[in-house]
């Protein structure tokens, strides 16, 4: 774990690094509440395809985390996402989703806007990659190995997260969401079914990228015994802002307080 | 309003009525903060059907409104219910509920269950019955007329506040739970339509009296832009226990505090 810049604001540090896994450089970053010292609870955060590591939403959950339970938070740049591509393959990459987005509001529901990640070897190869930053994370004195750790990730932070929650015992609890089970995915259902630690599933009930159904099917997959769908109006990005609080309350709940 | 009783325990006052209406004595109960003077937000409980205006999960939720958010709670009981029934009559309705409850997990499906709510005569006379509670309530000086009020109620409580607070402008906040759009009850499905206030709809995935399709239908055709359907595992009675703290923080979002 390599660290290559760090800022403060508003009692929050973020530290970016790059960390070296199977011969790549994966860029990544860590919150954590100014001048923290000792052990506490980590969130692991899994952007959305097309997205990054600080995309608007990630970095304010961090900063949430910080300031309001004291926490640790790190998230990833996914393969072929964020600083492991060029500025021009990012705005066409969201240039692809929003365009997918548009067709799928006229009707046509394309598979291909979730289409790159739906490659088992990506999967397989972003597994790692996030083993290998808890790995780095529990390392560091700020966070320390044998505290709780959640994952959360929507829509691509799902696809790429079950498969990796579903083999880290270290996680403790995740919330997932805007994902469902797609023909072909067999592998992503599996790893559903194998997840036992307690779990909420955001869904979006206008969602122009997946049916009502698929993702009530891979809500009913998981092996949890507890688990909570919460089910919203809107479309695949539009998760409304009081879940958000919602989300606080669960990390407090299932990992307690730094 | 004829107060006949009233108790004060870890400072909270509970003060038991009885209010005519249409020739019946409707018996009530209305909790608040000890000593409270002044308007403040207002809950109404619409209890399940074969329980009463008192019964565990009531009492508890209207304690937690008065201590935590400051808040008055009304419940009354539904006709054929907690003291408009004998003893006897009483704990005949809960065999049957019972017994219909285990009949459902052995696979017989009946609408029996839910059957003497379904009557539209037995809705009218309970809507009539709420909206002359709530008068008398916003005539008390320490509820008050202008506050915010919210509904709750599952099960029952659903199937008689859908009809209630589609036509009660009064009503800014409610959670429901634990029905769904059935043959024959299309009046029901038409006050759901007829909503547009913030709420929440409570559901359970292994619910033995009524199927999953049933509750998503209903959460559908509310008419709220800002709705949210929680759906956990378990039967019926099996809400768990977590969602009790969400539902403090959505009247604390919606209604504010005292």
């Amino acid at each position: 774990m390599e660290f290559i810049g760090e800022k403060t604001q508003d009692g929050v540090t973020r530290r970016e690094f790059r960390l070296a896994v199977d011969g790549d450089a994966v860029p990544g970053v860590i919150w954590a509440p100014e001048g923290a010292k000792g052990p506490r609870p980590l969130i692991l955060l899994g952007h959305g395809g097309s997205q990054h590591k600080k995309v608007a939403n990630l970095t304010a959950a961090a900063i949430s985390h910080a300031q309001k339970l004291g926490y640790a938070t790190l998230a990833i740049d996914a393969p072929g996402h964020g600083d492991r591509i060029t500025r021009e393959q990012a705005e066409k990459a969201r240039a692809a989703a929003a365009e997918a987005g548009r067709k799928a509001q006229q009707g046509e529901r394309p598979q291909a806007a979730a289409r790159p990640t739906r490659d088992a070897g990506v999967a397989l190869k972003h597994v790692a990659e996030w083993t290998a930053a808890l790995d780095a994370a529990q390392g560091l004195d700020f966070v320390g190995a044998g505290q709780p750790v959640g994952y959360w990730g929507v829509s691509m932070g799902t696809r790429f997260g079950v498969p990796f929650v579903a083999q880290e015992p270290r996680i403790t609890a995740a919330i997932f969401g805007l994902f469902g089970v797609f023909p072909g995915l067999e592998d992503h259902k599996a790893a559903a079914e194998a997840i036992r630690i307690p779990l909420m599933f955001i869904y979006q009930w206008e969602d122009e990228l997946m049916t009502r159904e698929q993702g009530l099917a891979l809500f009913s997959a998981f092996g949890s015994t507890e688990k909570t769908m919460h089910i919203n109006p809107g479309r695949h990005v539009e998760i409304p802002a009081h879940e958000r609080d919602g989300w606080l309350g669960f990390w407090e709940r299932h990992l307690g307080r730094a």
